[in-house]
């Protein structure tokens, strides 16, 4: 089972690492990151340089394609071959997967027109502006394309699909194995319940 | 201030980089990756190997000190230069802390016996070697010490962490930001809750 993560610099750390903490767990998977220019990638925080060894254009097919978003994104949507490369591997892929922004990729390859589908709550217009069809749910599946929320909804959205992919007890011993049983501090993680001066504050983030 | 995290071969992924996407956002603050000799350093899964460019012994004091788990903390525990390295730290932080098997670090440098501490469920006979006093928590907190369960628990643990070092409000902004308002798929994400069948699944996992 090959699941290929690209990883354009600027990436969110979380984006990607949540869900290949996930997936690599699964019994005969391979997870491997892809870019542009085989080298270091870094990611939008700035210390996280990751070496990636493989050319996005030198893959021909997966089982899963997941794109992370951040910074990044930014760069994919505006690259026509990667846009057309996202397009040519849903064809093969069993899984076409994002997280955050990197639904918008989804989007500009067209594979979300008229389709629900999620993104982080702050790019909700950006998604819309693709032809999708905004759902205020975490992980948003429509057959074999699946997106879900912002940053750390990929955790989450994972786990899905590791169930998918082979069973729920495999996916529940991952989710045992990495002791996901999690315990927010605070009630803030999404728009619907966070106050609006909290809303204010996290777009000064980004 | 300075958030240093070291990361040795074997690292677990989610262990560094949950609590790096968390910290990483607050104002005014650094997060460095430090390890033995710079250059790549591999991740327990194989497909993520970081650029980490600081030597930790030339880095001389932090504010905080961050101890990922993972298949590094054996190589870290059996090294003596480190092990004292990471007291001579401590000296210095405003907060030293652990995720995983990390704490297994800060027992071996002396920081647990006779506190209160957690680690991953599958290794509390370690860390109850180390004279700590195994907590079912979470999160622990004792004065400047601060450890965390397995893998995904440093995600909470860092959003605990930014609340003392910062203000709620910042916190707060950062768990909107990273969209954390988690919505684990399965109830097995524990111990204390997973079936016979889940734990022993998720032993032949690690």
């Amino acid at each position: 089972m090959d699941i290929v993560i690209p990883l354009f610099d600027r990436f969110e750390p979380l984006d990607a690492i949540g869900p290949y903490e996930m997936l690599g767990y699964l019994p005969g998977a391979t997870v491997r990151f892809v870019t542009e220019q085989p080298g270091l990638v870094q990611d939008v925080l700035g210390s996280l340089p990751v070496h990636v060894a493989t050319r996005y254009s030198d893959v021909e097919r997966c089982d899963v394609l997941l794109i992370p978003g951040g910074g990044s994104f930014l760069a994919m949507v505006d690259d026509a071959d990667f846009v057309a490369w996202v397009r040519r591997m849903h064809a093969t892929t069993r899984f076409t997967t994002s997280v955050c922004t990197g639904s918008l990729v989804l989007g500009a390859a067209g594979l979300l027109d008229g389709l629900p589908a999620t993104t982080h709550w702050d790019a909700v217009a950006d998604l819309e502006a693709y032809g999708a069809v905004y759902s205020t749910e975490r992980v948003v599946r429509h057959d074999r394309v699946i997106t879900s929320a912002g940053v750390s909804s990929g955790i989450d959205m994972a786990l899905q699909l590791s169930a998918l992919l082979t069973d729920e007890l495999t996916a529940q011993a991952i989710q045992l194995y990495t002791e996901y049983d999690p315990e927010p501090p605070f009630t803030t993680g999404s728009v619907a319940k966070a106050p609006a001066e909290v809303v204010a504050r996290a777009r000064t983030l980004g």
